[in-house]
């Protein structure tokens, strides 16, 4: 069985996450009645990993296998016209049967958008923005750095699946202008995320910010790996999965670029 | 009675437009109904313009009548809480009792963005583009040039309440780099508009663009004053109201400047 990958852009706010859940609306349980009605039988699509209730993705990876007589189905528009318009295939090729969109991802990018405006937040940008209010954002920096690493990032995963491993390494964490002066947009790569660790690390930097933490206790609650020491979770809709990286395969350039800037971050196309 | 002035933004989609209409959501009857709560009386909003429903604003301009002991309210912050998320107060400032948000509009501009991917619109752009495939965006141009000026526009007028003058003066038209290399932002400033005239002439401009109107045949529908000659009306999400003018008042800057960033444009705050 031919095996199938596709890029996949999604808007977070009408779903109930990634992860197909009976009774609710998933990206995961879209994709899957798309593509079963394409090959007339039932499809198990695997993601790179689930994103929560709310969370965007611009350069998701997903894969499926479909049988033999329709290797050659042109997905992203077969698919454009069965799926609903808050999701859409950027990409999509055929792959090594061994390709695995979650076990063979070598580092994925989130961004998280913030709007510094304390009283409003633009109705326009209203799905895709946490309005923090104002922040120093050098003391943000200064917090981030005390992040970046290889750090077992216990005190910054939420109680869900238990995963072994928590130790992750994180890239310094980019900060850029974002779409208008009141944003600022926060860019985290890593070889994989615990879960809501994203959200976790914003809730963090933007006390550390507000000047309620310090570098150091920041530093104090990452080596302590004590998740009730640590600021609460950032809301879901300020974040958005724009990268998954494999040997050979970027996400972000395979969806042709650009589509970032749709998102969040102003800059030269 | 005092009078306000208020820079107000609203994404279009959850509202049948501007205008107050029995059994519909419009934005003028939630913004009375959130200002008539506030003085505790009926109290009527006037806009400087209608937007057609689905249509948004990041700087339209209103004025009302208060009470004396209301003058001091700060309708940005009061308003924020009593209004949903898809509308936001952006300025409030006192007037002069003879100030008129429609009457003494000196210009106005509006910026509709194109999507110029053929297969699929990004799911977080779908509520501001319109996806109107490949153009050729110097035959487009080219057009726009022969439509600058001061013309009789009822080519480009949608039936509705009539107007005696269909005569404006239309600024030449900008053309701006999108969010994303799939996008760009057409900018129309004229002393005025007709009903549904921007969308009117970007749906003239797009067919230049696909190769079915000369420049030259724009021209003769432009003086045949025929709207029957003239291409479809674009669709309403493409387009939002950016700034209003006024002798010593301008309601994109009173926006506090950039937020044009966040709709459709991409460039340098």
């Amino acid at each position: 069985m031919p095996r199938v990958r596709l890029v996949v852009a999604y808007e977070g706010t009408g779903f109930c996450g990634w992860q197909l859940q009976a009774g609710d609306r998933t990206v995961q349980g879209d994709l899957e009645a798309a593509i079963g009605r394409i090959v007339n039988a039932p499809v198990r699509v695997h993601g790179s990993g689930r994103t929560d209730s709310g969370v965007h993705a611009t350069a998701q990876v997903v894969h499926f296998d479909i049988p033999e007589n329709r290797a050659d189905v042109p997905w992203s528009r077969a698919l454009s016209s069965l799926l609903p318009d808050d999701v859409a295939v950027l990409s999509h090729d055929i792959v090594d049967d061994d390709f695995h969109s979650r076990f063979h991802a070598v580092s994925k990018t989130y961004e998280y958008v913030l709007w510094h405006e304390p009283r409003f937040v633009l109705p326009q940008r209203r799905a895709f923005v946490w309005n923090c209010g104002p922040v120093d954002v050098d003391a943000m920096r200064e917090a981030a750095a005390v992040l970046a690493g290889t750090h077992d990032f216990s005190a910054f995963q939420n109680v869900g699946t238990p995963v072994k491993d928590t130790v992750r390494t994180l890239d310094p964490v980019e900060v850029l202008p974002g779409l208008s002066p009141q944003e600022t947009v926060w860019r985290f790569t890593a070889d994989g995320f615990l879960k809501q660790m994203v959200r976790n690390l914003v809730g963090c930097l933007v006390e550390a910010g507000r000047g309620k933490l310090s570098a150091d206790s920041v530093r104090s609650i990452l080596n302590e790996r004590d998740r009730k020491a640590a600021p609460a979770t950032a809301p879901a809709q300020g974040l958005t999965l724009v990268r998954v990286l494999y040997p050979g395969f970027d996400s972000a350039e395979a969806a042709r670029g650009g589509y970032d800037h749709c998102l969040g971050t102003c800059g030269a196309h």
